[in-house]
């Protein structure tokens, strides 16, 4: 899906027309507000004052960075492809994130071309945002060198609003094993870093990787000379996600009492979950003077992921009267961006999940609640409404025109569609209506988010035609699969046996027609919504499977992208890559066909990508513990 | 699954050898303090000291109550069978647990059997318990009703160590609209049902319901009369999941210093997720003075879940200086646990999840993680063997013979399992063997949890026989069904067609069987290890479609389990049920047969207990929100 070139051309007047409407104002924005030519006041803390007419308090505004395109993308298994990112990038801005960190824009050229279009095209919408009054900064992460911050900037630099984002590590075990530099040293290359990135960028945040085992005193002198240098954002990453709430808070207010410059700028957490405490751990960071928070949607990230944008907010939104800080999120666009996240990256929501999960609200779909309904106020402490989640009616069937499925898109946030997308995603529904009476919200999505990753386009290295499958409790399943492969231009047919069932039979062909031995890593269905009829949603994640004899793709390197690094020899280990694949259809072994197809067209590509030079390279540019 | 006469028989002769082995003592033993003669003394909070040779500090002794089994398995869909809860059980006795809820024995008699077997045959183990020194303390729950006392107390006194643990609402809000009682009214009805326990049992616990909003003072006047009626432990819940950690800590330490007697016994935390901080809510509670917590597997529960016991546990021992208290849970049965009682209750496990989730531990199977193991100190928190994560290296094959796989048996914690059910597992763990190489633990555990839930025992209603299916992208899906009907005695054996696949067509077949129409409200698949060979996971959620014609099932009185309350006008609502399944094969469809039919069972068996008035009744007595 891709923005048309009208609209690009609209966006672009509304973007110049932008700096009159400015009327917030945050360190973030130091370069907006030398366009706006607003003055920037201090309140009691020494916090930079936002002032803002949706909040006439003397409250702060608390800055609501994203990372779910970076550190969430970093969680095993998800590859998010650039159509993938944008989409995401665009429900961010329409939630109304203040900073959306797009990417690591030195890790590969793919990486890069994906910030790069985020900030043209994302960084300049107003969808959504008309009462913030400005868009979406657009952020990239960059490392101390210069090479990493001038491609951050070149990257980045095409939104109106973007940061750069630099880190080193400060404690002392990653300085000697890792980096084998001093501390003197250290302290030198974080300074010159954002010296660099200033000169480039009004708007630089650093961090200070693995902060929690760093010596306080000496992450104190770090951050006194990066702000020296410029930094408008220091973030204090909780690496490891070791530390209690109260640990956290008494980390953050310390820093900013004895950094020198300390109340210049803004304070900002980053914390991690592994012990359930990211929540309590962030909102702790801001009883104790943060004004940004890094977070994720549906906490995706490494190991036991980030800090879920969704719960800090619904935090602050349940009880305002506690927190020092007011945010800007249109709350009800919540469910909606949490249901995009987790259908492109392959993450499920577990049903006690807080605030996104399916039972988080009680709302069972097809069972009356009534009896629920006398206890509201007894026990409900946030309403449904509040994040957004829609209901299940009807709310198309078979005689929906076009008009009314590109209005109900529209409602949907997909107004942007160009006609040749809207085209194929009205047909998909169309098709849909013949085998399902309702189509809810829901279906839609799930058909969108198949259209998002490729689904039916030209540009897929293979697309699938058709199977027939025959299977049974005492027959050998069998499967005979039709695909067109683009590259050569032409339909390729076989069949394969599945001695554990249907669906090893339909991966068996589809293997033998893309000449390819896979390991299926991870498989996974759910029904997107009620009856016999629900549209099914597979997703898989694969590997090559380099123990197997020479059917390997040609040209591969095999470089991983999770696991390539160097070894403290500084020799190079290479191992295998997942990718994960998605795909969505009422009949489950068309679903998982059409999933098990996406994962192989990104296998390809990253590979092609490799043989190319496009490819991300090694582990310390592709995983950044920030 | 049920444990031999033999067995029990040998469990009897320790349970009444363990009386002189006892060397811990807490209040929730009071009744086992006055067999075994020992002495209670006081540390300097007052609180009771534990002593412990494990445990040669200072530290009290945290007492871990789980409640997946009363208020875990109010999840939206969530239906234990007996057998499930009894397995369940017996893990969480394995894994060190010091009281487990087993239920609420009035709801109905299906429930109070549950209970009643729990403490028969749960009661007594010591196996995994050699250290603690004593078993597992069996609890129900009961309201402040002589009759719920009492059927509480016929329930769970067949266990060596009980609890009876009753509960009322302290806030105005549910006693002017729920209770329809005043503040004086409240204080007798609590005292007098504990004084009432208090004849039955030694170990009484009381809950003030939506402790959160209670008037301070009057609550510590209630609870001052509940700890003179003679209750042990009074637990604290914060019932809608909405206080913050040191809202929820300065609760806790006020009650603690304001109730009359308040230092003589244990105070319990019980928290909701609602917000994402029930861990942290919980761990303020232990700071401020709590010496039990309330928590539940994988924070399974209503809504948004429980507290969760392993990042509880977890957080306890990363920092074991952090907190004064020490915990008796064998963490190396944690995964397994978690394996289990996610795979019974239907309810998954998303892979972000803290020390749980499959990506906890960055441990992606099949992928080399050696670039890994340099960062491993500095990254890792804890180690994956910490918690039991098994590798899924080859442990059986196809030549592994009897007592090969009887020893794993015994190391996967299932050392108990009669010949019988042995050989069930045993002829299938061998029919697997023939259709997938590498048998790893997963596998074993995903037969074994369709096991415990009745698959091919002669007393399912109806077993899945044979099925065979023709589907595709061009033509219509087809499914013929055999099923064995075990009332009738006969088998039955139809066809369907499915409009929208070969799973409808599978599913519709059985309908047309089983005489019934079912509502699938939920439908999920998830293979259990990696490679095409794996076993698939289903689960199903089903309703009785009243909305269809005709077909429901005869006799059923169509009351819910969810959702049947009385209105406002005390009249009736009646709505339907919803029931969960779970089958487990190589093939996707197969699995999905049988976890459809392993749902329909249990909404026979439901609507046959209805009938025969075993069914739980209303909602009051079904949901309790403690």
């Amino acid at each position: 899906m891709s923005i048309s070139r009208e609209r690009l051309e609209e966006l672009e007047v509304i973007r110049t027309k932008l700096g009159v409407k400015f009327d917030m104002v945050s360190s973030m924005t130091i370069a907006v507000m030398k366009r706006t030519k607003l003055d920037k006041s201090f309140n009691n803390n020494g916090f930079i004052q936002n002032r803002c007419y949706a909040n006439p308090t003397s409250k702060d505004k608390l800055i609501i960075f994203d990372t779910s395109l970076r550190d969430g993308e970093q969680s095993p298994g998800v590859t998010l492809s650039t159509e993938e990112k944008l989409e995401i990038a665009r429900h961010l801005s329409i939630l109304g994130v203040d900073v959306v960190e797009a990417g690591f824009p030195i890790a590969s050229t793919g990486d890069f071309e994906a910030v790069e279009r985020i900030a043209k095209e994302i960084g300049p919408l107003m969808t959504g945002r008309e009462k913030i009054g400005k868009p979406i900064v657009v952020a990239g992460l960059a490392r101390t060198t210069e090479k990493d911050i001038k491609r951050c900037y070149d990257a980045v630099s095409h939104a109106p609003l973007h940061r750069i984002h630099t880190f080193l590590a400060t404690s002392d075990i990653h300085l000697k094993h890792k980096l084998k530099i001093d501390r003197e040293e250290c302290i030198k290359r974080a300074a010159s870093a954002v010296s660099y990135a200033k000169s480039l960028c009004e708007d630089v945040e650093f961090s200070s990787e693995d902060s929690g085992r760093s010596d306080k005193d000496f992450l104190c002198k770090v951050l006194g000379k990066v702000i020296e240098a410029g930094a408008t954002t220091l973030n204090i990453p909780d690496t490891v996600g070791y530390t209690s709430p109260s640990e956290y808070g008494e980390l953050i207010k310390y820093l900013i009492e004895n950094t020198p410059g300390g109340h210049k700028v803004i304070w900002s957490t980053h914390c991690h979950n592994d012990l359930g405490l990211a929540t309590a751990n962030t909102l702790s960071g801001i009883h104790n003077g943060a004004r940004q928070v890094e977070v994720t949607i549906n906490g995706i990230g490494e190991r036991a992921g980030n800090t879920s944008l969704e719960e800090v907010v619904m935090n602050i939104h349940t009880h305002p009267a506690s927190y020092p800080v007011y945010h800007s999120i249109n709350t009800q666009q919540i469910y909606k961006t949490s249901t995009l996240v987790s259908s492109l990256s392959g993450m499920v929501i577990q049903p006690n999940k807080a605030i996104v999960g399916a039972n988080a609200f009680l709302h069972e779909s097809g069972i009356h609640q009534d009896g629920v309904l006398k206890h509201k106020q007894t026990y409900e402490i946030m309403r449904p409404e509040d994040v957004g989640i829609f209901n299940t009616n009807i709310v198309l069937g078979k005689l929906s025109g076009r008009n009314a499925f590109r209005s109900h898109l529209i409602e949907l946030g997909y107004g942007d569609m160009n006609d040749t997308d809207f085209s194929t995603v009205f047909e998909r529904f169309k098709n849909l209506a013949d085998s399902k009476k309702r189509i809810t919200d829901h279906d839609i999505l799930a058909l969108l988010s198949d259209q998002v990753s490729g689904y039916g386009l030209e540009s897929q290295l293979f697309q699938l035609k058709s199977i027939q499958v025959v299977s049974g409790t005492h027959e050998m399943a069998t499967a005979t699969v039709k695909l067109f492969d683009s590259t050569k231009n032409q339909e390729l047919i076989d069949a394969a046996i599945g001695r554990t069932g249907p669906i090893m039979a339909v991966f068996g062909a589809i293997q033998r027609l893309v000449q390819c031995k896979v390991r299926l890593l991870h498989y996974e269905v759910r029904a997107v919504s009620e009856g016999m009829d629900s549209l099914a949603k597979v997703v898989v994640k694969i590997t090559e499977d380099i123990d197997s004899s020479g059917l390997s793709i040609e040209g591969s390197e095999k470089q991983s992208v999770e696991s390539k690094d160097y070894s403290s020899e500084g020799e190079m280990k290479l191992t295998k890559s997942t990718f994960h694949g998605h795909g969505t259809d009422v009949d489950v072994i068309l679903a998982s066909a059409k999933a098990y197809v996406n994962a192989i067209n990104r296998m390809f590509e990253s590979n092609i990508q490799a043989t190319t030079g496009k490819r991300r390279s090694f582990l310390e540019e592709r995983t950044a513990n920030v």
